[in-house]
């Protein structure tokens, strides 16, 4: 008798934990992701601060799926699925599923304004960390040998917008990266001919901490030499400069985007109920109500607790992923289902070497003590001997030599330089 | 008073070892290059095989300027030099010179055939390293849901044209990483529908070895499940397959071609006598005849010695590149310039683990002692303690556990998977 196929759409922390539990559970597996990796998203921004080879923080799916009797991994894009007819759509065929599990995570929003899509940089993918990172440098030796000091100016200033988590550690690793590193390569460039502005619409940063870590973040982000603006809103972009609701214009040629995520494409072609942020309605044990043998997990889902949407992070997708995979399970021996519980261990976020803020366990911890703590989970969390090795060596590198040795400019054809390479 | 300015255009071995010796020697030192790394070109088929990181053969050049009181690093693309007004030209600006060394290396030479530059791979750039990596996972990736067996043996064969050191080294460590990771990683693929072909002009495989270790070499690579076809020449392809002289058409999604190299081709806008593959005729101190401020060395130039021309190698420009610098330095001082003379300290090619050829000191060396030697002075040339560090931990994983990690496809936009991805 054939076994029973689970599907797994997307191999981020909620596919990932969900195979898992599957794997060797007695039902066929297949894992499908459009790379051929498992990718670390938490540390994407220390790839685009050349902390990191972008390698380290990738684990290949099929070194998981060999190991497992049952799994098998499937590379392709995801385009749709015919719930009726039990079909995932990929680019380059279809795959029937007895149980589907959707894991496609999220995308960076703009929020329909293309002239700001066109031109920011966001950290979704493993590229789009090495593409900054290339940007970075290249602005840098563009500036190194530039005398217009408008040009200089624009070339040396780095608009960061959204003052979340990702927001905030880019801005501090950036800043890290200038002051440490990037000021003794160039010894043309003067440290106070280099800004940072980070951009946020709301009153604080990190919204999602109490308000003294919030505090603290401010003041440690600000004491580091970088500008904040607070309850300010970027309106456009062209490449080399940044307008914001203010009037203000920044000239710049480097404009991150961290303000806004929302779910994958997929989720508006399923022709079911959306929340906010294109994410599916499910029921409270992650199904759909119309097709119980499909669960959605992770960014995608529009799980509630206690009336709020659940955030959309790691955390949250690793329990659901193995609650499903649970499930499922539990389906195949004729038990019930039980509805998904998230339990909240805690939220952090570093601002550069030893200062960092945390809260779990009804505690809340900032400084070196919270630096630690996200230091070791995330070594802990990262998948594979060799990339905890990589990482965890890497990063003592840095601590102890101030020294960032991946700073290899790996494609010269920046595209997003636009406006002032065009201009010379 | 203003210090006489050298600059070296390229910074490969030859340029590289120029700078570390005029470096603190009392003239100003630009270093130029398209890119902002050196490049340790000798281990770039590792890369290409899942078994390094890019990054790890790469050594930013800024962090050797900023060790040289009046050196710096200037990123640029060369495009020619005004040998009358000293000036060596860039895309994007010029640079005056006092002295010039002109060390800008080699380029792959298809010998004019478009249809085989267009389809084939090469080795001279960290780039080219990452998308054949990417290719070569991505060719598995689609033959592993490939039903038709004619389109899934052109995806599992790979074609490599040339026979020399980069030809046999790569045809190994691909044989290496079919044989003891990607046939356990792909289930779907037996090891048997796989096929390495090497096509090889002339009647033996590295041909500058002698005849024992060639026949060595030979026996050696067939052990291993490679094909090598000797006396055949490839005469045309189309992505999907491979046209040889002798009428025989080999169904193959991958062209590997290391069969030919020729100088920079900077040299032929020059305006100075070229011998043969565009290199440069320089004088035994080699300069160019009509400007002695003008140095010439590695690939670039054709220097001879014992009336021929010396090969197109690494330790070859190393030792021209040191030797130019005490020229100019000598010319300053107001001393004679010596003619180069070349000290062959011996050649050596890797084919697998454990087995490599090495000619040294009049002494020749097979199988392991080859390989360790092989080995350790790889590590010694790699710059960077960091470098070395991965390197060795890659190499030490390799050996013991025989996993490659860096299995990743990064772009998986492949270019050249062509012929049969656009039949699908």
């Amino acid at each position: 008798m054939a076994l029973k196929r689970v599907v797994i759409a997307g191999m981020g922390f909620g596919g990932l934990n969900a195979a898992k539990m599957l794997a060797n559970s007695g039902l066929e597996v297949v894992m499908v992701d459009r790379n051929n990796y498992h990718l670390f998203q938490p540390l994407l921004y220390q790839v685009a601060t050349a902390g990191l080879e972008k390698e380290s923080i990738a684990y290949p799916l099929r070194a998981l799926s060999r190991q497992w009797q049952h799994a098998r991994f499937r590379m392709g894009t995801i385009e749709g699925v015919d719930l009726a007819g039990r079909m995932l759509k990929l680019k380059d065929g279809e795959l029937a599923y007895d149980y589907l599990i959707m894991a496609l995570g999220s995308r960076t929003s703009y929020f329909g304004n293309d002239c700001i899509a066109r031109h920011a940089f966001d950290l979704k993918q493993l590229e789009q960390a090495e593409a900054l990172r290339n940007h970075i440098l290249l602005v840098f030796e563009m500036a190194s040998r530039e005398s217009d000091l408008a040009n200089r100016s624009a070339l040396l200033t780095f608009v960061i917008v959204g003052g979340g988590p990702t927001g905030v550690e880019f801005a501090g690793a950036l800043r890290e990266l200038i002051v440490h590193v990037l000021s003794k390569d160039y010894p043309e460039i003067k440290l106070a001919e280099t800004r940072i502005v980070m951009v946020e619409a709301a009153s604080s940063l990190l919204n999602a901490m109490p308000e003294h870590l919030r505090e603290y973040a401010l003041c440690k982000v600000r004491s580091m030499g970088i500008e904040v603006m607070l309850e300010v809103k970027v309106v456009s972009a062209d490449g080399s400069s940044v307008a914001l609701h203010n009037g203000v214009v920044i000239p710049t040629c480097t404009l991150f985007w961290s303000a806004g995520v929302a779910a994958s494409e997929v989720s508006a072609g399923l022709g079911v109920p959306l929340a906010s942020a294109g994410r599916v309605v499910v029921q409270p044990d992650l199904r759909l109500a119309e097709h119980p043998e499909v669960y959605v997990i992770g960014d995608m889902a529009c799980a509630k607790q206690d009336g709020l949407p659940l955030p959309m992070t790691a955390p949250v997708a690793e329990q659901q992923g193995r609650h499903v995979a649970a499930s499922i399970m539990a389906v195949e021996r004729g038990e019930a289902v039980k509805p998904f519980v998230y339990k909240d261990k805690g939220t952090m976020a570093t601002i550069g070497r030893s200062a960092a803020v945390a809260v779990t366990c009804g505690m809340t911890f900032k400084g070196w003590p919270a630096w630690a703590v996200w230091l070791m989970l995330h070594l802990y969390y990262l998948i594979g001997f060799r990339n905890r090795l990589l990482v965890l060596m890497n990063w003592a590198y840095y601590y102890f030599f101030h020294e960032h040795q991946v700073r290899l400019i790996t494609d010269a054809d920046d595209q997003k330089a636009g406006g002032l390479l065009n201009g010379r």
